[in-house]
């Protein structure tokens, strides 16, 4: 094993963060993100459930790895930083009242001299807890500390050649999962199984290409679930004459390309649904050829709400979101969303996933476009039918 | 779809809930750890990955839901709550860099005239973010803010007849879950195929009780990345006379049963693994035999330690740890580690998992417990034999 991607790349990822650390006026980046993790380093293991963190200086070249001591041979393996810029700390950090892990990050922080300087903090992002700041804030008190949510983030939204390949790749299995799922969601048969067939799909990809855990386990909204998103699965038997709404992905090396759609389990779903994924679909056609480097998140938003206008069908929730490397428990990359405010330019290698899902109090419709931008336009990651599918 | 357990034992573990509130001098908790929702409500949803909360207030009986609008459908759902204690905040706070969430959650809590009070908060669990912590305190500067990490978890530690059923299920479920590593895990196969084949077997579970998604995904270590655990899986076939470390669950309804065990592709193991094996089986077994009501966590320690002094095998983190309910990205309870310093007393319906995993530079070895304390002794939620599985 070793990292996925070449060292150059990685390399050159690091020298667009610092460039944007220092236009932040930062001299050190704390990065806890575990998909922010991989992207600079590498690191690749489901240890992001205890703390660690990865300091990026102005002034080292490589960045220091710290984590939990049975973790450091993964890094060792999964990354391709020098032994010497591997850190562990002890057992006893875990989960304790007494000492925190921060605290062990703080005397890393001391043992380089940066004690004093101007420190970013991913304040918003996942695992880093409130204690994980008072810990850092508290040992460090000559440190300036800035709010860097997201500046990691940022510097992933344009994507390499290797990185769209990847998600390319995610695409092919993503077919293979939304394959998965019309297949096996049929009346009688358990929401369970079901889930299971799709994991499948998930995890083992293609032939060429294995699959990977998405960072949102299948979401499978049935019967009266369908008016609500985020839902997962029951023991129960799908029904005759149910809608069952999923939000799927195929992923590759934690690369994703989202899949959602819709089933209906008979004959002729209710008017309701189909009057509403009429108006979606078009919606969404007229939305994504409207696409292109130079058009704002925000405008394309506008763009979808003017299309749809017509209809009584409303969307309060953003339209979607720029897509990439990510871990549970989100595979949004916390930069682009498309919603009214986010002036956000598009350029070519971005990616994006717009999901235009539809939640009424008894009936919903969901359905995606997953795709990079290009020169002129978009590319899709995957083709599949833009319809209700039945399974009678 | 409607909660798991009646609505009596919600209730019950709320009123245990205040009670530990009281002693810790809280008038008011704002849970945010899924798992801690999940028990005090029977919220159940992938929404954790946009900040909700749970207050408990000493002076209202129900809690109060708080999350992103298109989730309070779920809510209904999932909970016994009734509809004048759920509450949804405008989409436009997600993932936003101008408003909070918690902004939200503030403007509730003075609402209900809290904006004075003792407030707990879950300082160091997944998901409380340091942004989620400065906006409390910033937007209720009248309040004070006490540290009430684990405080749910820690009622959650003693079991109920219900949640121990729930285990027992989930111990089903771990049996066909090693089952389907041992059939699938061979030369020559590759490692995401054996993942596929492994999490369908968690999904699906048994014929009588569907499986659901563990906390964590199928960790499996082959070859080079038997040194480290933590590790997930590649597209690469698995070689033979390779050695395979697994750690693995069982789950049903969220409630954990991990299994973890050992595969060696080919006749005949390293000496140095099965003389590991046989050490740490016997000392397994001997710690095992010393667990009762009324011994403390480190003294099981103690006794593993001891069991296996006369060998050459050291083990440095911690033994195991208590398991029940949970969410990604860890089915720890984060309540009682079996290591030097926790005197917690052991006590019936309490249950937990003992993993001693082993990794050297170039061999390791995992084999584990999961059970229930007794009234005098303990109850495995499964039986899988302690052995190296050999796959020729």
């Amino acid at each position: 094993m070793a990292s996925v991607f070449k060292k150059e790349e990685y390399l050159e990822r690091i020298v667009k963060t610092k460039k944007a650390m220092e236009e932040k006026g930062l001299d050190l980046l704390v990065v806890v993100d575990p998909a922010n993790m991989n992207y600079l380093i590498g690191y690749d293991g489901w240890s992001f459930y205890v703390h660690q963190a990865l300091l990026v200086a102005l002034d080292k070249e490589q960045p220091i790895w710290i984590g939990r001591g049975m973790d450091a041979n993964g890094c060792r393996i999964t990354s391709f930083l020098k032994d010497e810029n591997i850190f562990a700390y002890a057992d006893d950090y875990v989960q304790s009242l007494v000492k925190h892990p921060m605290d062990f990050v703080s005397d890393i922080i001391k043992k380089y001299g940066w004690e004093n300087k101007k420190i970013g903090l991913e304040m918003d992002q996942y695992y880093f807890t409130a204690q994980a700041y008072v810990s850092l804030t508290k040992n460090l008190p000559n440190a300036t500390f800035k709010d860097a949510t997201s500046l990691v983030n940022w510097v992933r939204v344009i994507k390499s050649p290797a990185e769209l390949e990847f998600m390319r790749r995610a695409g092919k299995v993503a077919v293979r999962v939304i394959e998965a799922a019309r297949d096996n969601i049929k009346a009688g048969v358990r929401e369970c199984d079901a889930a299971a067939a799709i994991v499948h799909a998930q995890y083992s990809g293609t032939k060429q290409y294995g699959g990977d855990y998405p960072s949102i386990v299948p979401l499978i909204m049935a019967g009266e679930a369908t008016k609500t998103p985020h839902l997962t699965w029951s023991d129960d038997p799908f029904k005759k004459d149910e809608a069952v709404l999923l939000e799927l992905s195929g992923v590759y090396k934690h690369y994703h390309c989202p899949v959602a759609r819709t089933i209906f389990l008979g004959e002729k779903a209710p008017k309701l649904m189909t009057d509403t994924a009429k108006v979606v679909i078009e919606g969404l056609k007229e939305t994504l050829a409207f696409i292109k480097p130079g058009v704002t998140a925000e405008e394309v938003e506008a763009k979808w709400r003017a299309a749809i206008a017509h209809s009584n069908v409303v969307k309060e929730a953003r339209l979607g979101y720029s897509i990439g490397v990510n871990y549970p428990p989100d595979w949004g990359e916390h930069t682009i969303s498309f919603r009214p405010g986010d002036k956000t330019v598009l350029k070519p290698n971005m990616a994006a996933h717009l999901i235009p899902g539809i939640w009424y109090d008894d009936v919903g419709f969901e359905i995606d476009a997953s795709f990079q931008i290009t020169e002129n336009g978009i590319e899709h990651f995957f083709e599949f039918p833009y319809e209700i599918m039945y399974n009678k």
